[in-house]
């Protein structure tokens, strides 16, 4: 698969294997594959198609989504495409046209796709692996949030999780205004923000993921590898469902489960050091706790655990 | 996925991405995958089973192969796994097992798994992208080879695919001869040569590639890539044919055509300049021609082109 060539691809595709600039000494790296019908699906119940361009996209964004969580800049990407024997080649074409334009467009500027290899198989898998630099700082771990740190948001949550419901629905995308539809070309190419997570580390985040499975779960993670609390605050939640009351109202749900449980938006969940001023596109969701006697790392809203009744105070 | 920590490995599996060392500033990658029914079959014609070690080590082999065939050595790999909903958790375990096992006993004692994905699917499918470092030389690329070079193969050909045969074939493992059961072992485990690759380089190799898909194919890789001929010779043909004549004459197939067009013993073939000692491992099999006027680069048999009669030529 050719791509363009940036600064730091040495060698591109054609060889047994690339080579890519590490200028640091160190590569950040990370892998992650969709599959038909797990990941997307060609056909979805509301009459839309997936296009190659969408699945091109969304494996870019994924990929820089998780370089980005760590301060970190793409800088190459590798991908292994299986393909069904009866795929069109439009269709492929589209797919390698959606991953340059998402490496472009979500801003990795110094980022491209450096080799590739390509199968067979029954169904459509899209593999990239993503390599990375941290430009000679310190990588933001998920271990390193401390009590009293305040809890950011870079990018939007619930968004991707709205346009999945969408999608999922019998409403015909024709039918939907232009907020919802935006909603669900959100789900089909996400937009992680790929300057808030150097920004992060320069701004001296003390832990940092993107938000893959929702906030409660990810913000479990980061709770659970820093061995803290991490409470939600009732306001911005509410802002954030009050984006997805549309959406919400057309299908009868609940945009605060979307909040809280959607993923895929790829924003960034983050902390950072009490009175430090947060970078451009951070908005504070909450603050880091310490764990009481007996008490497991866990996720609150608003003081009270989330998975007992912290959820429904917050959505109702 | 876990794996045993090595140096390279600065931060390993459990955050949005793993951290490598590329202690020279370059960083060689390559991606591959493997699927169900494609690149292994569950079950074969002969009765013999893939078991997830087999698969575990095969991803490994071919991957470590791509960075051997660059004169590069493995520093890390990222794992990213599809699985069926039903696979047993001892198989997938196994796979982790073989793959380990693999790096290990193939001698890339600097590599270990850095980080990896799992999802789920309806075919089994396997993708390692793996991670090498040069260590300061320049690499062995496929561009390289000059008249007059030597022609050289480090590890075997063929056996990969007398193995494959005689897993379809009808006749039971039970049934094999040691000989003929190694070569479905090696069919299912191959074994690349992973210290010829830096070897070749040190040695001033002009240029290099892995045979994955046969002398006669990948020789005419490294033809077209260096725009020159290849020329092999039949004696060294022969003796490569004659170590897989037991296996050919059980299943009355020609073990010629096995070491011409069988791929994934994974072996080297380079080129040398002439007059220089080879390296250990290294035979020559043949030599780098200039192509005459209105002819294009390709592959000879004894000075006649392979795809009119020089394969017959040798085979019969």
């Amino acid at each position: 698969m050719d791509g363009a060539h940036s600064d730091a691809t040495l060698l591109g595709p054609g060889d047994d294997a690339a080579i890519v600039a590490s200028p640091d000494g160190r590569t950040v790296i990370s892998i992650d594959t969709q599959v038909q019908d797990q990941d997307f699906r060609l056909q979805w119940p509301n009459g839309y198609r997936t296009t190659g361009f969408d699945v091109g996209w969304k494996a870019a964004a994924q990929n820089l989504s998780d370089i980005n969580a760590m301060g970190a800049r793409a800088t190459s990407m590798v991908v292994s495409l299986t393909l069904p024997p009866e795929t069109a080649v439009g269709w492929v074409e589209d797919l390698a046209d959606g991953l340059t334009a998402g490496i472009r467009e979500l801003g990795a500027a110094s980022c491209s796709v450096a080799g590739g290899d390509l199968g067979r198989g029954r169904e459509i898998s899209v593999t990239v692996a993503v390599l990375g630099t941290l430009d000679a700082g310190a990588p933001v771990l998920r271990s390193g949030a401390r009590p009293g740190d305040v809890l950011a948001l870079a990018g939007t949550a619930g968004h991707a999780a709205a346009g999945l419901a969408l999608l999922e629905s019998d409403v015909p995308v024709d039918a939907l205004s232009d907020g919802q539809r935006a909603l669900v070309e959100l789900q089909c190419r996400p937009r992680p923000p790929l300057a808030s997570g150097p920004a992060a580390r320069a701004a001296g985040a003390t832990a940092m993921l993107d938000i893959s499975d929702g906030l409660l779960r990810d913000g479990m993670r980061l709770a659970t590898a820093s061995r803290v609390a991490v409470d939600l605050n009732p306001g911005p939640l509410k802002r954030l469902a009050d984006a997805l009351r549309p959406a919400a109202e057309l299908l009868g749900m609940d945009p605060g489960e979307w909040v809280l449980g959607g993923g895929e938006d790829h924003g960034l969940l983050a902390t950072f050091p009490p009175g430090s001023p947060l970078p451009h596109g951070f908005t504070a969701i909450g603050s880091v706790q310490a764990l009481g006697i007996n008490e497991g790392p866990g996720v609150k809203i608003a003081g009270r655990s989330a998975d007992t009744g912290g959820w429904d105070h917050f959505a109702h």
